[in-house]
C-alpha cells in the first residue's frame, strides 16, 4: 500500500517537473521575443479586427493586399477573426490562412504569425458543407458528456484543419433566462450539467495538446453573467448579487479553469452597473487572482469601445481603452478599426497605462501562440486535414440528434407512429431546415437556406424516408415565413385522408440580438394552426423546433404527443423521424424547467420559500413549482424502475466520501437508455438552502428486462454552498439523496470550509 | 443678516433642548420601568398575538377572558394587532380596547398599557363604515404629496379615536415587480416619488405628535426588499445585489427614519438566501448602524418560526427565535401561540442571549408606548373621536380619487362623453364594489360585498347618475364572478341601441398571497369580451379597474378611449363618472410603466445599455423601452406647452444650488391640473448611468390660456447615485435636465460624497 502511494507521488512529480521544463523553454522563448518586440508590436498583438478589415469591398473571399499590409506590418496587429459574409470551403480558408501567415512571419520585425480565431459552436459551422451537431441546449438534454467532447473533438479536427487555431467556445452561463435569444447556446438551467457539459467541451477541444493537430485553443465564454440579462434582451443589463453570481454562474468557469481552457471571452453586458470589460474585480481579482487563470482574455465584440458609446462609464474612446486593459483584457476584438490600437499607444506613450501592465497581457498572447506551434508552423497542417472524417462526423451527429430528442407527453401511447400510418405534416418546421440549424450554421443567423448542404434533410424528407412518400401529405414550403405554412383551412382538409397530424412548430433560426422576444408564447399564427389542428379530431404529435422553452400552455391539453427537438441540427430530422417512428427509443431529459406562463419562471432548483405553501408551513411541499415540465423530466418508450437507493455509510466527515447506489431496471418491453440523477436536499443551512440540487448524473442503457447497479460517489465538497461570507463551506447536517422516487437520508458530521 | 442668523439658531437650540429633555425624562421613566420588571415580563413586550387569541371561539367580537388573562397576565404580552373577521363599529373597538388596557393596566405587576396595532392601509380600512382612499398605487399617480397626507392624517385621527395608535402604514417598497400581488400598496416604480410620497404619510400619521389624539404611529414596511420577488410571488425570494438595494430600495426607508417613524416592519423574505429576519447586516448594521433608526422593529405575521418552518435556516423553532432576536428584532408577530415567548424566555434563561439585548428591544418598545400617551390615557380618547368628520374624509377621498385616474387613450376625443349620450355599461367591474377597493377592505381580502357601505357607489350607480338612468343600459351584475358579466352575445344584442360601450374590466379584489398570478396578461374572457364590444362597431371606453398592469396589447388599438383607475375606493366611481362625462379634467400621470409584453418590463429609469440600438452605437436612443405606456404619461380634456427650460447657472460646484425654471402654459380650453416632472440624465458615470431619473415634481392647476413658471431646486445630492464602493456620489460633469420636451444642460464640477 505505502509502496503503491510512493510510486504514484514520484509519477506525480515526473509529470509535473515534465510540464514545468516545457512550460520554463515557452517562458524563456517568449521572454526572448517580448525584449525584441517594439511597443507598437507589443500593443498589436492586442488588437484583433474580423477578416471584413483585410477583404476586397466587393469580395468575400479575396483579400485586398494593401489592407492586408496595413493591419499586419501598419498596425502590428496580432490576432484575426471571423468570415466575411458565409461559411468558407476548406480551400479558400487554406487561401486565406496562408497569405495572412506569409504577410506576418515573413514581412515583420518579429515574424510573429497571427492567432485566428473562429465561432465554431455547434461544428465547424462556418467551413462549406461541414456537419453540424446539436446546439448545446440538446447537448445537455443528452446528459452524456461523452457525446459533447466528441462533438468537440471533431470541431477542432476541422476547425485545425481548416488552419485556425482558436474557438470561441463553449458557452458557460446558465440557461436560466429563457427569453434570452442565446438560451440555446447554454447548457441549461443546472449549475453541475452546466459544468459537466462545458468541462467536456473544453477536453474535446484541449485534451489532445494544442500542439498536435486536432486541438484548438478553446474558449470559455461569456465571463461572467452574460445569461442573466433582467431584461432577456440580449447585452443587456444584468442585476446580479454576488451570492448568485458565487453560487450558480461561477462554478462551471472555476471547473473550465481547472479543465486548462486556454483562453476567456468577456461578458458584453453590465452586472450591478459595472460593465464587465470594465471590471478589475471580475477580470483580474476573480479571474486571475481566485480562480488562478492565466490564459488570454479576449473582449467580445466592438465592447472596449462600447464602455463610450453604450455603457458611458467612459466619457471618451481613450478612457474607455484605459479602463478595460487596466481591468484586466488582454486583447480586443475591435473589430473594425485601429482606433483601440491608436488609443492604446497613445495611453502608453503618455504613461496612463505602464508598459509592465502591456508586457502581461502580450506575454500570454505571445505565450498561447507558441503553445499552438504556430511559431513551428503557422500554415494549415496536412496532418490535420487528414484526421477530417465526414462519415464520423455525420455519425456523432446522428448520435447526439438522438440522444438530444425529448419525449415530453405520450398519451395513450399515441407514439411511436406505425409504419403504415398515414400522415398529414403540417406546420413551418415540417420541410424547414433553417429552424432545425438556428444560430451560427453557415451565416450568423442560420437563416441562409442557400447556404446548407444538399444532402441535409428536412423533417419532411426524413419522415418520407421512414414512412414511404405516400404516406406523408403535406404542404409545407421550405421557406418559415410562407403563409401557406399556417393555412389552418388546407390543414383541415387535408387531415380528413390522415390518420394523424404531425404539427412541426417553433422557432426559426435566430442568433444573438435579432433573437429578442418580449412574450416566452408561442407565436399567434402557429397557436392558431395548432388549434386547428386539434379541432380536427385527429391525434395530433407535436414536434417543437426552438432554441428555447416557448409557452404551449393553452393548446398543449388537445395534443396527446409532443417531441421537443431543440436544435438538431444536420442529423436532427433524421433523428426525429427515427424517434416518431420507434426506429429510435427516446431518452432525452429536460435540461430546464419547460415554463407554463412567461410569468412564471420558477427553475427545478428554488428555495423551500418558493414552494411551501402559507396554509401548510410544515410541508416540504414542492407546490409552487409547476411549469409545464419539470427539469430532469423525458419520456421513453420503455418503462424504468427505481429501487434500493442506499448509501454505504449512515453519516460521514470531512475527507471522506459516500459511495451511493440505486437499482434500475427496464420494465417495459424494448431496449432504451436513461438518465440516472442523484439530486441532494439540504435540509437546513445557514443560507437558505435550495429545495434540490443535481449532484450526479450518468446515462445507462438497458435491454429490455435487465437491471443494473448505478453507482455515485458524493465527497462533501459536492454539498457544498456559498455562506454569507462568500465562501464555499459544507455545513454539517442532514442530507437527504433522491434519485427518481427513491430517497434516503445521510448525516454529513462537520463543517469544512472548501 | 448675521442678527436673523443668530435668532435662528438660539430658536434652533431651543427646540434641541426641549426636546432632549423630553426624550431624557421618557428616557428616564422608561429606566426606572424597566429597571423592576422581570425577565418574563421582558419577554412579554416582544411578544405581539392576533385578536382571534383572546376572543371567544364562536364571536367575532367578544374577549373571552379567561384567554385575555393568560395572554397578558400569565404570558405577559405587550402588543396585540388585527381584527378577526372583519371592520369592527367604533362601539365594538371601544370595547375591546378598554377590556384589554383594564386587564394590562389594573391587573399585571407594572401596569404597562397595550400597544395595540393595526392596518389601516388605505383609510381606516377596519373600522365599519370607514372612508376608503385610493391605495398608493393611484395616490402615486396624483403625483401630489399633500393628498397622501391628508388621507393618512384621517385616517390617522380615525384609527386613534377606535382607540388604537399604531398603524402598520406605509409601504415603502418600489412597484418595479408588476406581478407582484402586493403592487397596489406601492407608490410605484420610482425612487423618488415612493420618498416623497412615503415621507407624506409619514408626516400625516405623525406630525401632529404622538401624544396627542391625532395622531398614531406609523410603520415604514417592509424593510427591506419585499416588493422585488424573483417568481412575483408574494413572500418568495429576492436576489437582489448591494447595488440595487442602496440605489433603489434604501432611499425611501433613509427618509421615512429622517422623517421620524417610530416603528418598522420586516420584509417576509429572503434576499440573497438570507431571511431579512435574521439578517443582522439589514436589521442592525444598515437599520440602527448606518440609518439611525431608533423605534420598534416588528416581524410581519408569523415569520420568526417561519426562519425554521419555511426559510430552514434555523433547525428548530427555538434557533430560529434566537436568529432573529440577534440580527434584531424587537418584537414577533407570533401571532397565534406562545412559542415565540416560551422559547425566548428559555434563551435568556440558558444564556443564550443576553438580559441586555432583551433590554435594548423592551426600552424601544415601552419609549414608544410612553410617547404614545398610553401610560397617561391607553382608553379610547373623546378627543380623538371628536376629531373624526366623515364629510371631510369623503372629500379627501373624493379629491383623491380625482387626482389618480389616469386618462391613457383618448382618440379623436371620444372622451368625455356628452350627458345626453345613450351607454351600454358592460365587464365584471362596472357594478361592483370590491374591484373598486381590492385589499384591506374592511376584510383583508376586500372581496366581502356585504361588508362595504350602503352608500358606496358602483361605476354603474354612479354614471347613472350622471347620464340619467335611462341613458345607461346595463346588465351587469354586483358580482365579479358571475358569467352574465362576459356574456359576449348579451353586449353584441344591446350595443345596437347605445351610443357607446363603456367597458369595466380589471381585477376583482385580492390581498398578499391569494392575489399570485403567472402572467400579467388580463384574463381571457375579458379579452373576448372586450372583442366582442370592438366587433360592434361601437366606439368603446375602456376602463380599468386594476392594483397591476394588465397587458391589454391584443386587444388595445380597437378602443379608442381608456381611462386607468387603479383602485379608487369608497369615492372612485363617482370620480370615474365625472371624468368620463367631464365634469372633472383628468390628470392622473402614471407611476409605472405600463407593459405591453409579460416578457418586457424595462422600466423607465433603465440603463443606456438597454436602450441603445446594436446598429445605431453613437445615439442615445430608448429604442427599446417600448411599454404600452411609459411612466409619467397621462393625457387631459386640456393641453399644457412647456417652454423655456432654463438653469440659472451654467455651471455649479459641491455646496451650490441650482435653480431651474420652465414656463408651462394651458393651450387648451379648459382648467386643468397637470404634474410638471423634472428629470436628470447623467451623460457618463462611473456606474453606468440611468438613462434618466425623476428628481423633482409639482403638481399645478392652470385656467384655460393662463401661464405659469415652475422653478425647481436641484443640489448636488439630487444628482448623486451609488458608486462601487457603495457609496453616495455626485460625479462631475454634464447633467442633461429635461421637463417635457424641454431640456437643458449643466456642468457639475467636483466630486462630492453624500
Amino acid at each position: 500500500m505505502q509502496h503503491g502511494l510512493l510510486v504514484i507521488a514520484t509519477l506525480g512529480c515526473g509529470i509535473v517537473h515534465a510540464q514545468k521544463t516545457s512550460e520554463r523553454e515557452i517562458d524563456k522563448k517568449v521572454d526572448d521575443l517580448l525584449s525584441k518586440m517594439s511597443i507598437e508590436e507589443k500593443v498589436g498583438q492586442m488588437t484583433q479586427v474580423t477578416l471584413d478589415v483585410i477583404m476586397e469591398d466587393n469580395s468575400l473571399v479575396d483579400i485586398n493586399n494593401k489592407k492586408l499590409k496595413e493591419a499586419i506590418i501598419n498596425k502590428n496587429v496580432g490576432s484575426i477573426l471571423n468570415v466575411k459574409g458565409h461559411a468558407y470551403s476548406m480551400e479558400t480558408w487554406h487561401k486565406i490562412q496562408k497569405r495572412i501567415q506569409e504577410v506576418a512571419t515573413k514581412e515583420t520585425p518579429n515574424n510573429i504569425p497571427i492567432l485566428y480565431g473562429i465561432d465554431a459552436i455547434h461544428g465547424a459551422n462556418y467551413i462549406e458543407g461541414s456537419t453540424l451537431f446539436p446546439h448545446n441546449i440538446g447537448m445537455a438534454a443528452s446528459r452524456n458528456p461523452e457525446l459533447v467532447k466528441q462533438a468537440s473533438k471533431i470541431t477542432a479536427i476541422e476547425t485545425r484543419a481548416s488552419g485556425i487555431r482558436w474557438n470561441f467556445d463553449p458557452v458557460l452561463g446558465l440557461g436560466r433566462q429563457p427569453l434570452w435569444s442565446r438560451f440555446e447556446e447554454t447548457f441549461g438551467e443546472d449549475v453541475h450539467l452546466v459544468t459537466e457539459m462545458g468541462t467536456a467541451a473544453i477536453k474535446g477541444y484541449e485534451e489532445d495538446g494544442l500542439e498536435g493537430p486536432t486541438a484548438v485553443a478553446s474558449c470559455m465564454k461569456h465571463y461572467l453573467g452574460y445569461s442573466l440579462p433582467a431584461s432577456g434582451k440580449d447585452r443587456t443589463p444584468a442585476y446580479i448579487p454576488e451570492y448568485t453570481l458565487r453560487e450558480y454562474l461561477l462554478p462551471p468557469f472555476k471547473s473550465a479553469v481547472e479543465a486548462g481552457t486556454s483562453t476567456v471571452m468577456i461578458n458584453s453586458g453590465e452586472i450591478n452597473g459595472v460593465p464587465v470589460h470594465a471590471s478589475k474585480y471580475l477580470l483580474t481579482d476573480l479571474l486571475r487572482g481566485e480562480l488562478g487563470f492565466e490564459g488570454v482574455a479576449v473582449s467580445d465584440w466592438e465592447d472596449v469601445i462600447r464602455l463610450h458609446t453604450r455603457h458611458r462609464v467612459a466619457d471618451t474612446p481613450k478612457e474607455a481603452v484605459r479602463l478595460a486593459v487596466e481591468a484586466g483584457l488582454d486583447m480586443s476584438m475591435v473589430p473594425y478599426d485601429y482606433s483601440f490600437y491608436n488609443l492604446l499607444l497613445e495611453l502608453v506613450k503618455e504613461g496612463a497605462i505602464s508598459e509592465n501592465r502591456i508586457d502581461e497581457s502580450v506575454r500570454r498572447i505571445i505565450k498561447l501562440k507558441y503553445k499552438l506551434g504556430l511559431f513551428d508552423n503557422p500554415y494549415p497542417e496536412k496532418a490535420a486535414l487528414a484526421k477530417v472524417d465526414e462519415k464520423k462526423s455525420k455519425a456523432v451527429a446522428l448520435n447526439a440528434a438522438r440522444e438530444t430528442l425529448t419525449l415530453l407527453k405520450n398519451e395513450k401511447s399515441v407514439l411511436p407512429l406505425s409504419k403504415d400510418t398515414k400522415v398529414l405534416l403540417a406546420g413551418p418546421a415540417a420541410n424547414n431546415l433553417t429552424s432545425l440549424h438556428s444560430s451560427w450554421s453557415y451565416v450568423w443567423q442560420g437563416k441562409d437556406d442557400s447556404q446548407y448542404p444538399k444532402s441535409t434533410a428536412t423533417i419532411k424528407e426524413a419522415l418520407e424516408d421512414k414512412l414511404g412518400k405516400a404516406n406523408v401529405m403535406s404542404s409545407a414550403q421550405r421557406d418559415y415565413d410562407n403563409a401557406a405554412n399556417f393555412d389552418a383551412s388546407q390543414l383541415k382538409k387535408d387531415a380528413a385522408k390522415a390518420d394523424y397530424i404531425v404539427l412541426c412548430l417553433g422557432e426559426d433560426a435566430y442568433a444573438e440580438t435579432p433573437g429578442n422576444i418580449d412574450d416566452l408564447a408561442l407565436d399567434s399564427r402557429q397557436l392558431a394552426l395548432a388549434e386547428a389542428a386539434i379541432e380536427t379530431g385527429k391525434p395530433v404529435i407535436l414536434v417543437l423546433v426552438e432554441g428555447r422553452p416557448r409557452v404551449i400552455s393553452s393548446i398543449e391539453k388537445g395534443i396527446p404527443g409532443i417531441l421537443l427537438a431543440y436544435r438538431p441540427s444536420t442529423m436532427g430530422a433524421q433523428a426525429i423521424a427515427e424517434v416518431l417512428t420507434g426506429d429510435y427509443n427516446p431518452n432525452g431529459t429536460l435540461p430546464y424547467s419547460y415554463p407554463k406562463h412567461t410569468g412564471d419562471l420558477v427553475k427545478y432548483d428554488h428555495k423551500y420559500t418558493e414552494g411551501v405553501r402559507e396554509d401548510e408551513p410544515n410541508t416540504y411541499s414542492d407546490g409552487a413549482y409547476r411549469p409545464q415540465w419539470t427539469f430532469g423530466y423525458g419520456l421513453s418508450y420503455t418503462t424504468f424502475q427505481f429501487s434500493n437507493l442506499k448509501s454505504d455509510k449512515a453519516a460521514f466527515s470531512a475527507g471522506e466520501k459516500l459511495s451511493l447506489t440505486v437499482t434500475v431496471k427496464n420494465s417495459g418491453e424494448k431496449a432504451g437508455k436513461v438518465a440516472v440523477e442523484l439530486y441532494s436536499k439540504d435540509l437546513y443551512a445557514s443560507i437558505t438552502p435550495n429545495f434540490k440540487r443535481l449532484r450526479k448524473f450518468k446515462k445507462i442503457e438497458l435491454a429490455a428486462g435487465a437491471s443494473k447497479q448505478v453507482s455515485f460517489t458524493i465527497s462533501p465538497e459536492d454539498l457544498a454552498f456559498i455562506n454569507a461570507q462568500g465562501k464555499s463551506v459544507t455545513e454539517p447536517g442532514v442530507f437527504n439523496f433522491v434519485v427518481q422516487d427513491q430517497e434516503v437520508s445521510v448525516v454529513y458530521k462537520e463543517s469544512q470550509q472548501n
